[in-house]
């Protein structure tokens, strides 16, 4: 039965008939204890198989010796193993799971991936026998699996110690296990009712993206929110995504990393620049799924998002948002954050004002803030007033503070807002108090409430942010830059090579030529120019004597070439040098950085940054997955701070902007080379000349994967 | 008896023996009915004293007609009188309260300063009244007082219909008055208790430093958290902060406006660069006050800090965090944010090591983070290890992260910290799960716990910046600057005298002469030079084509000077003109701006930016309340990103630093001007040149406060 398994695989994953408890402990003080106790405490009617080797008992259920016997008595294949034996024993635990036609096996084990090479090794060889006998792993290091409507607690988390589970749309994917548990309790705790909640352990075979991809099918699951710790498979994430968001499902993810400044690239500057997680927001950003910030937003943000239908042709221009409160102070502290993050606000439309003005409160004029601190949250004002607001196209949110009324009356405070019933227009509540009762009331109502200011911005920002999946790319690398990769020899290009490359990707590079050691400069030459050594293998040129630039004649040329000549091979004697590249000092008004680069996390991004050392101080740069289209592009340049003073900023010469956008989208077709032979690519600078004469590429980089 | 009442009075604000409520309501729900029934709803056992011309009777209690006959009855004045009538009838309520002898008013009215023009001057014949009468006002727009310890709750709040309030160490003070009720029913779910609880509302008469200074007095409190929408007579909260400090009571403050540029200020690079949060910022480092970021962690951080003796000397130079876990997720999600913010982590050291070795947990080696997971939270193993880390001087505050126990088995899972008591060094534990229990417990037992990573992190980073109040500056300014400016005219100084002014303060200034319209260039000049027209009244100069660089001889710089005055002249007619400034071609390794500006609300502060466009895009700029000393200025510099290209980065050549920290000390200066005639001073740019050559001053601006 080997190799049918797999079609099966999702619902063994997430509602399994049977399910077997490999290591099932008798000892209650133990964790692999527990999933029994779950299952049966939750409710679960499927058949439960404990297997221990060493009792014919464990609390209180007949437990088998093997999975074998257990087979037989079941009748049938078990659906689901969840084995939680030592580390060692777990190879032969997958050959019996293959032998009884186990479907998926969840591995609550570890000593694998997570603990160095030569549990890296046991993983690989557990993998491959569960591939050769078409057992599907969860895991290893996996706390499981639990699914709410099915009672199914196949899981050694602890939060499943909870009395009742309240089943509902949120389904989680967590790489920490532990955190699995934290948001289960939370969620519960805000009355958030939850679907699946699984632990993907080290993904040694299902990864995040496939099971997101499992969710998508599952009509219990309406919002999918990922807990992550790093990226792993981000091909099969991006395809999952963009299921889900056809599938109006929405894709929430909160990962950490963000400030690992340890794990960034250093060969590039725009490796620099834009490391590992600003890809990852890219990659989010670019496949529809929407990044928090805060761990609350997680779990606040589904219910502003569920049900909104985002087409690429309705997609917000703006973000304004316009507020509606009880209490000034509490506005304050919401609008705020929000005005830190960039957000516009929205006026209040002339239905709010005129609807207002007979009770004596006046609104607009300068403040996007409708207060209605005088009326409090009187049913036949606050209701249409937000409904008004919801109506008006002049905004793309809106956000209702509420004060204390919901703590004191839960009753009454958000009824209001939840008798308007859900919109296509996000709506966010904020209860300044301590307000449980208030925000489980909206939570059942599936509108989203938040606890603190600072997730209810974060989850605002992230959704006015929210895009549609970028359209893939159908293009296709041009034939020129193809043979060039084909027939490109080492691991990193000379830099007239990579410009050679540059230009066949359709950017106009300076000209070049390149003296020989010993070679006469021609004649024809405009001076002033540049010379640097031509080597594949000298990254820092400057450093070793092998820059020299505003050269002015043919005579100083030749010097200026013997001497680069000279240092370059007395500070780099293995170097292989052909000799010094010529070119012309071109000027313009400012200068960028155009990279590209393939993350081995989030794949492959494009960067656009200020050029100069100011800017790498600043870190001011943009990054997008790459390819990106021209209005992309656009969109990047204008990301840029430093880009401003050639976009008109105080009245300064505008450069050829539209020029540099046609550079980032031609590098960013590198990510359109199946080879993946291109690992980082780099035009540093782009000197940008006055608006309509253009960019010029002048120095330029390109890594490629090394042959074996 | 008017003028005792002021000595008096912060016992009849925090602690009064009697009240009287004027304007209480009969009507229940009525806001104005709150006040009489929350005091007798907490215990409250002093004189009670409602007042209604209408009625005999307030929900079931006597009322008086009048003060004056409830004073009788109580046979001595009445301590404190809530006053709830509208704004006409107030003049005369804080009449017959200075005729009755009430100490301290407390004014929920409002339409007072908030509500324009009309209201202001309603609000200023009240605060003349009452001072003539020696009655002290809390408000207009004031939601009352609190006083938990002696069940006052005079407060129209509906935050004081909890059942129960807990006695506590806390005191706040919010200038919103929803924000009030807000944080005490966030504070009360968390088992945080309270002393005094304020709403400041307008600050007509008392202020929020004022009645700071009243908690620095009051037994009960132990921490004094401020809310806060803006700042208000800023120097006496620098007063009170700095006697807090010395009381060992934390002053944290939450406040909001970090996001309104709007307020920036203009006329200046150095406005523009730090606005007035920025200068708030300044102004809570500078006295000693800690400023958080989160709502949440206004309530969470004191019992990080409380207790805590920091001394100028002992004060850390570092910021190292040492972390605990029982789960590798849950503790990753705290340094993800300290990372964020910079803070250094600190490697567990051997004494924890060693310990954990014989269970075979294997820490340090590069990771800060002491997991324990595989032991859990077993008494015997977390409790000494966290002792441990506590202990150890490689660190400056240690994190616990408690994972699911925290949820499930409230009883024990803090028990361990609990029972190592309050240490002089900062102890944060964050709870992963929904951990209600745990986190009271904690509460109880004064230890600071956080139920967000977000939170967890913004308090341990608030902590770790903490610093003991500046001292306060015992220089005065020198004689030639006093001169300089008791001779000034007008509102702002030509450049000429602006640097020559700078100079007087110590500030080495480039050479000037000015030629006068018709004057002929003299001898000796060195060439090549920069001209400007010089003019107090023309503030772009530029613009206005006043301004030519690089003039290489005499004959061009006759001829540059015309120009300038005849294009000055036609774009400026009004302008008084006195010539041109010529001032030699200074040149340096970079450029850096330096500025002093009075902030209306925070007061002196002087800032440090790098120069040119790019770092105005960038908004580059250290700010700090002014005067400095020369450890601070050179800690400003650091805090220039900019301006690192002259601090050695990447191995460039150094600019002379010290000369600069030495320019921010003397402009700093300025703060020590008595008759604070300077409202903003500028030198942009100073031209930084090589280490040991100094730096100079090339431009100057100077705004005086104009007479009349």
């Amino acid at each position: 039965m080997s190799g049918q398994a797999d079609r099966n695989f999702p619902r063994a994953l997430l509602s399994p008939r049977s399910v077997a408890l490999i290591g099932a402990s008798g000892d209650e003080a133990k964790n692999t204890a527990r999933p029994l106790r779950y299952l049966r405490k939750h409710g679960y009617q499927g058949g439960v198989f404990p297997i221990n080797t060493g009792r014919d008992e464990v609390l209180g259920e007949k437990a088998w010796p093997d999975l074998k016997s257990a087979t037989m008595d079941a009748g049938e294949p078990i659906d689901h193993a969840y084995v939680m034996v030592p580390r060692a024993a777990v190879p032969g635990v997958i050959a019996d799971c293959a032998e009884a036609g186990v479907v998926v096996a969840s591995i609550y084990s570890d000593g694998f991936a997570e603990a160095g090479e030569e549990g890296m090794q046991f993983q690989r060889d557990m993998v491959a026998t569960a591939r050769a006998g078409g057992v599907r792993i969860l895991g290893p290091n996996s706390m499981g699996v639990v699914n709410v409507h099915a009672g199914l607690g196949l899981s050694t988390n602890a939060g499943l110690e909870a009395p009742d589970l309240i089943p509902g749309p949120f389904s989680v994917i967590s790489q920490s296990g532990t955190a699995l548990g934290g948001l289960l309790s939370r969620g519960q705790e805000r009355g958030f009712g939850f679907s699946k909640l699984l632990s993907i352990g080290n993904e040694s075979d299902l990864s995040v993206g496939e099971v997101v991809n499992c969710l998508v099918d599952d009509p219990d699951t309406g919002a999918i929110l990922l807990f992550l710790e790093t990226l792993r498979r981000a091909d099969d994430l991006a395809q999952a995504a963009r299921r889900a968001f056809a599938a109006g499902k929405p894709v929430i993810a909160y990962k950490l990393g963000r400030s690992d400044a340890g794990q960034r690239m250093a060969t590039s500057h725009s490796g620099a620049l834009a490391g590992p997680d600003e890809a990852a927001t890219a990659f989010f950003r670019h496949h529809g799924i929407l990044r928090v910030d805060t761990l609350e937003a997680l779990l606040e943000t589904p219910y502003l998002v569920m049900g909104r239908r985002l087409s690429r042709t309705t997609k917000a221009r703006s973000k304004r948002v316009a507020i509606m409160t009880t209490t000034g102070g509490g506005a304050a502290m919401v609008v705020d954050r929000l005005g830190l993050a960039g957000v516009e606000f929205a006026e209040p439309p002339d239905t709010v004002i005129d609807r207002l003005e007979p009770l004596g409160i006046r609104v607009g004029g300068g403040s996007p803030v409708v207060d209605v601190t005088m009326v409090g949250a009187r049913p036949d004002v606050y209701g249409p007033t937000v409904a008004d607001l919801i109506a008006d196209t002049g905004n793309d949110a809106v956000i209702c503070v509420v004060g204390s009324s919901a703590q004191l009356r839960p009753d009454v405070a958000v009824s209001p807002i939840i008798e308007l019933g859900r919109s296509e227009k996000p709506l966010a509540v904020f209860c300044v108090p301590e307000a449980g009762e208030s925000l489980k009331a909206l939570s059942e109502a599936g509108i989203a409430g938040f606890r603190t200011p600072e997730s209810c911005a974060d989850a605002v920002c992230a959704c006015l942010n929210w895009a549609p999946p970028a359209p893939e790319a159908a293009a296709e690398l041009a034939q020129g830059v193809k043979a060039l990769l084909a027939n490109a020899h080492g691991s990193r290009l000379d830099e007239r090579a990579a410009l050679t490359l540059f230009e066949a990707l359709g950017v106009a590079s300076t000209h070049r030529l390149v003296l020989r050691p010993g070679e006469a400069a021609p004649d024809g030459i405009s001076y002033p120019v540049a010379a640097k050594v031509l080597s594949a293998d000298i990254a820092h040129k400057t450093e070793a004597g092998g820059v020299m630039l505003d050269i002015p004649d043919a005579a100083a040329l030749m010097k200026a070439a013997a001497s680069i000549l000279e240092s370059a091979t007395r500070v780099h004697p293995e170097a292989e040098i052909t000799g010094v590249l010529v070119q012309p000092m071109e000027t313009g008004l400012a200068e960028a950085l155009v990279g590209y680069r393939r993350d081995p996390v989030a794949g492959p991004v494009v960067v656009v940054g200020a050029g100069g050392i100011l800017s790498e101080l600043y870190k001011d740069a943009c990054v997008r997955t790459a390819p990106v289209d021209r209005k992309t592009a656009r969109a990047m340049i204008a990301g840029v701070r430093g880009l401003a003073i050639v976009a008109g900023y105080r009245g300064l010469p505008e450069g050829d902007l539209e020029a540099l956008a046609d550079v980032i989208v031609q590098v960013s077709k590198l990510a359109l080379d199946d080879g993946r032979s291109v690992l980082e690519a780099e035009i540093n600078p782009v000197v940008i000349k006055a608006k309509g004469n253009g960019v010029v590429a002048v120095d330029g980089l390109i890594v490629l994967k090394g042959i074996g």
